[in-house]
């Protein structure tokens, strides 16, 4: 078999065997396929698409290409949570304590930020001492002790994965479906899970702005799951505007704690709302409670009871963090930043975010990264208090900016103002946070 | 500008701008584009297209990427010929010597045989002592003086093209017309020729099996060589068998000099007729002759009276070969090798020839190359005695197989055989030669 009657096949429209597929993925990992020649590839399925079969069949083999996790050792059911990524999207601080504190476990393995988007690693190290880089041993040690452990992707989970993504990413292939299928669910399903719950995003912050198109991927993501012998639900959520009130590291953890605590303002309400709806799917499905409503109830009683919080708190000292931020979280501020008030050029009501844009905004102050390489300054974001809807004056507050000079500011503040559309009138509809379960 | 932008564009169905194509096709000489991103826009190419304007600009830039030969310097009309390749395809030999014993001279720039087809250059090395490699001195000088030169690409002519084509043959992105048009032109252009004939094959040893596609790339070559002020004419003609009896190198030069000196065999009249006709145009469309009639009337006279044969002699002398082989040409065969009687299983009428099979089977015996590195073997083929319409005998020759050792010969001799479809009727038709011409 050669590359290049794979690349013909799906050049002209066929369907790739699994024995085309393997060859594609083996050839990816050992170098019998040039990166010329897998870019070709990707760009044919890119164009051309492929079955369910053979997305499935895709996902199997990067899937193979790398270690499967044991947590056998761990006698609690295994759910997991993934995002498809947005902007103030921390749900994971949130419902991991949450699962862990109704007694199943979350051995969760995440990734950094890229472009507007964040990633949970960078925010959890946004607590001083917290460790992301943790053995398999420790990872299993942790998850059976507190519920839940965070860690970034090893080298032996999908090297294909890898591979493939960093090439998808230098040749426009990134935003096909089957594609970003066999990509989640590869990493996901070698976490050995019990239980998944996806949340997809759509709008103007999503990979997916198109609706339709999150659906789809929504579908595919759940009939990949479901073919491999894992629960598997998704939400389609709303991503139009930052999620919650915090759009940067150490002010999301701090977002995060407060509703923990108790303490959630009205601009963070729908993350405690999607966290907790998330974590009671993920109860519910992994069987830990024997319906959705018996779990939102349990869920409900493990935030107001500070059960989740002490959770939280155990897992910050387990790796390594400060578990000092559970109870006082304003420690998460640098009060040396410059705090820059973003204001409305006019009077009237918040009718559209570019929440990407937001994202973006953030990042060039050193809250995200341009390119991968790039290093993060956990301190810095955006508190966004005017959301959807909201009536403003000319000159009032759209949000509060924390930047560490004041040149940084004006240039994204102006972004962020720009990113704002303010109209006459209310917007006829709010976002509805979640517009539909797909199981 | 980055390559993500371009290859977005054109992976959406969009018109790429000139600037974006000259900074491809620079970045593909330069390295400012990585061999996996100019794969993902060449299979993105493949598969949405170009328009007519973006095909111009992609080989004006192939064009500029290197050297414009300059042969100001010869005082005549200077004109060539391109093919697309097929097996037995060996017009060059016999119509070079025509057209410059016509007054016209032709610099002419050829390739190496791959697969299936073969090259003149590997015909002219058939010859003992023949150089295809000149430097531009020696080469101007050598048309000047016999008024037709051979030789391979320089580094120097269209490096982007020796660059691309690579790729495309690495990445199943070679039969697409804008780029087969774009490699074509880039290089012919850069010989600085006044006229230009186009002899575009179809059928079972074509590159393009499809007539339409064939019909659909003679235009696109013929409006591009046009656009660059070459006066440009091609011919559509039939590659549904071996052009003529001989298929191999030695062979093939042998079937040649013969036919310019006046002792055609039946089965190598189809040489003669298209060599004469692509011959008289190249004449009359340089302006070396007013009309294609009275063109027509010089170039057989050429022949008849053996100036052709002379112009060759003379070729292969300043090219360093053994003139005698013009006086002799069996000096050409290697009298060691066995000669094969390749035997129809049964009695009928051949109604189809799978041309690149048969051409596969001398290239499976040494007569061509599999792949580019492959060392030829001049004196090996196969003589087609039998053709489209020929009736033949159960046991009766479809030709004679040369071969260095009889354990190669089996298998060669079964492909061919396999090649050939012998049916109880005659065809209802015979192939056209020349079936449309495309001005």
């Amino acid at each position: 078999m050669r590359p290049q009657g794979v690349i013909r096949r799906k050049r002209d429209g066929g369907e790739l065997s699994p024995r085309e597929i393997a060859f594609f993925v083996h050839g990816v990992v050992s170098g019998a396929w040039a990166d010329y020649q897998s870019s070709a590839l990707l760009m044919a399925i890119f164009l051309n698409g492929m079955t369910e079969s053979e997305q499935q069949c895709l996902t199997e083999e990067m899937l193979r290409s790398g270690e499967v996790l044991d947590f056998s050792g761990v006698p609690l059911a295994k759910v997991d949570k993934h995002s498809t990524g947005g902007v103030g999207d921390k749900t994971s601080l949130v419902l991991a304590p949450l699962v862990a504190a109704c007694g199943a476990c979350v051995p969760m393995i995440s990734g950094r930020g890229l472009g507007h988007t964040g990633g949970t690693l960078d925010k959890l190290e946004a607590i001083k001492g917290y460790r992301v880089q943790l053995d398999l041993k420790e990872f299993r040690e942790i998850l059976g002790r507190v519920g839940f452990a965070m860690m970034g992707q090893t080298e032996s989970i999908a090297p294909a994965d890898k591979k493939l993504y960093a090439l998808r990413d230098a040749t426009e292939t990134v935003e096909v479906i089957p594609l970003i299928v066999a990509s989640i669910m590869s990493k996901k399903l070698a976490a050995g899970l019990d239980a998944l719950a996806l949340d997809v995003k759509t709008g103007t912050g999503a990979f997916m702005h198109d609706e339709d198109k999150a659906r789809e991927l929504a579908r595919g993501l759940v009939a990949t799951g479901k073919r491999f012998g894992v629960k598997t639900e998704a939400l389609l959520t709303d991503m139009n505007q930052p999620l919650g009130r915090a759009v940067g590291n150490a002010l999301e953890v701090k977002e995060c704690i407060d509703i923990l605590r108790g303490d959630c303002q009205d601009a963070a309400r729908p993350v405690r709302d999607l966290s907790v709806e998330l974590a009671a799917r993920m109860v519910a499905l992994c069987g830990a409670e024997g319906s959705l409503d018996a779990a939102r109830v349990k869920v409900e009683r493990a935030l107001e009871t500070g059960e989740a919080l002490e959770r939280l708190r155990r897992n910050v000292e387990a790796q390594g963090g400060d578990p000092r931020v559970c109870d006082d979280p304003a420690r998460l501020l640098d009060l040396t930043l410059h705090e820059v008030r973003v204001e409305s050029v006019r009077a009237g009501f918040v009718t559209a975010i570019d929440a990407a844009e937001v994202g973006r905004a953030v990042a060039s102050i050193g809250g995200g990264r341009i390119r991968m390489d790039d290093s993060i300054d956990p301190s810095v974001g955006f508190l966004a208090d005017a959301k959807i809807g909201t009536e403003v004056e000319a000159g009032g507050a759209l949000g509060l900016l924390y930047c560490r000079n004041p040149a940084d500011a004006e240039e994204a503040s102006a972004r962020i103002v720009a990113a704002y559309t303010v109209g006459d009138e209310p917007p006829r509809t709010l976002p509805e946070l979640i517009k539909e379960v797909i199981t």
